[in-house]
């Protein structure tokens, strides 16, 4: 397992958000030769056809040649609404147009974090709707929802919940393993 | 049937969307009394927590003033991925929230437009789901997807096909007798 | 509030289910004026359209006429392959069609009761949109997700859950008003 | 491409279904070294986890054994109230459970048809869900959604569109590969 470039997109943009924290949990438990970068979008524009028809801009350029780069990538998403985050949204699309579909057979898994007892899984399930559309290949299994996020992680932003820690771990391998199946 | 105001929303900003151009037909198909407005929502910025804890900026201000004012609302959204577009989704979060959630009790009818065959109908089903989040009390029927949508439309952007015409003009009569129902 | 009828469907058949016992709950907390009938949907051919065109079978007419006779209907399903039983769907299916489509324009509330920790919410998103098709008007909240029915249950299948009986009383009350709201 | 098996699921019971005469289309444009069988479902008890405590049916040993014994499944689904049928959902959910999940790990492509302009597709959408929940692995593409297909079939129920012939061309190319990448 040596040099797998995951990248990880938060759906939330604020500064302690429970999806950026457990990606960056998910960046510590990364085992030897499995790197987990985290990407930003929340300085790409509101998506325009117009604007795509004229060149991406600097910044959807640099998160579209990240999705094209990365072995697998990780989503991260809120609950906004029942449904993922407009800024993911945002992303997605902006990364999902010609030439070169960046998403277009991705290995991909999915997480969601909330303070509620749902644990985001309405807006997951959305996703995996839109990723069929990308052509990727989202990871069946584990799901990791972290319900009542609010008790899980410390003042730092730790993820302090074991058992969710496990599975963040076993995420990682079974990604890994579903990229290299579908590498092969 | 007098000032009867609706607030039309287009999820696409390019210039010659065809959602917005839906909207527009509508406006002009609208009966004596009913008024429709176009909001605007490609200036609001992407949906951040932070923002929103500091104070909604001038643009959200605008946007949920408009929501509230409205005796019911329009949305009409191509469909991305197979799901709404981003700006909608932005929108539709950023007037969701506390104080006085705008779109809460509020009459909402659905309708979207894609060149493709299946006329966005994926993401009408997930923008449903948003609006049970938002409390909001969405038309069941006439349900508008207009297929095809790159013949359906003249050089000026008029809507030219007449079935759809009609469909419009039924939408707009129940969309008022339902807002009219739940206030009774 | 007086003589307002409420037929109760459950989508699990067997004896022991967490559904049903929820919805017996409900019966119990009925407030005075108000009565919950139980529906059995188990003897319910398989749907086959060429069947129905033959003329429905005598438990299929006995449904359809006790949704059409109900001044509401709870639905209460399990979350089987995260979407609804196969029994309900199976029932909902036979009354949906022509002549006097018994759910047209009924008020509807929806709950769902899992040993998991998701509490069937996947499957009523998916009942949801079941319900736009038959024209149903379901109530935006509040929603009932059972999550951990494994240990909210007694011995003799009492729901024991304060809170959610809470709720139980509250969407019953929340039912009412909907319904006369749209009869109004 | 020698000897590769497909077990073939209509979701419809009625005789002249098109969803059946869909698959019976698929099973002629099968190319050599490809066979596709027919399951039969109709004969299915209602779904009921009382009865499967005390073993599962004949039939739906059955149709488990030949879910197992399948390189791929085809599943077919009428759009009943924008969901999957009741009979396809109750094959589902028997081929779901213990010990020895059927559907588990097996390469599943999905199609739909139907006399309406939407083809299915929201039905499709549900599906693609449950089959998350069984640990399928679904094609992304191609996807077929037979529209107006009243138009489609003559009078012996052969499928005479020939775009959609080609595309089943396709989805059984298509699906073999993909069955073979998931096995390499």
């Amino acid at each position: 397992m040596t040099d797998f470039k995951i990248l990880a997109v938060s759906g939330s943009l604020r500064k302690n958000s429970f999806n950026t924290a457990a990606l960056r949990a998910m960046q510590e438990l990364a085992p030897a030769g499995v790197t987990i970068e985290l990407a930003e979008i929340g300085d790409l524009p509101l998506y325009d056809d117009d604007v795509r028809e004229q060149g991406y801009p600097a910044t959807v350029q640099r998160f579209r040649a990240q999705v094209a780069a990365a072995d697998a990538v990780i989503l991260a998403t809120p609950e906004y609404n029942y449904s993922v985050s407009a800024p993911l949204k945002n992303a997605i699309d902006w990364a999902s147009r010609a030439p070169a579909q960046p998403f277009g057979g991705k290995p991909v898994a999915i997480l969601s974090a909330a303070t509620g007892p749902m644990g985001g899984v309405r807006a997951q399930y959305h996703l995996r709707h839109m990723l069929v559309s990308t052509n990727s290949h989202v990871l069946n299994a584990p799901q990791i929802m972290i319900t009542g996020a609010g008790s899980k992680f410390d003042a730092e932003g730790r993820f302090t919940d074991q058992a969710g820690r496990d599975l963040m771990v076993q995420m990682i391998d079974e990604l890994v393993k579903w990229a290299r199946r579908l590498k092969a």
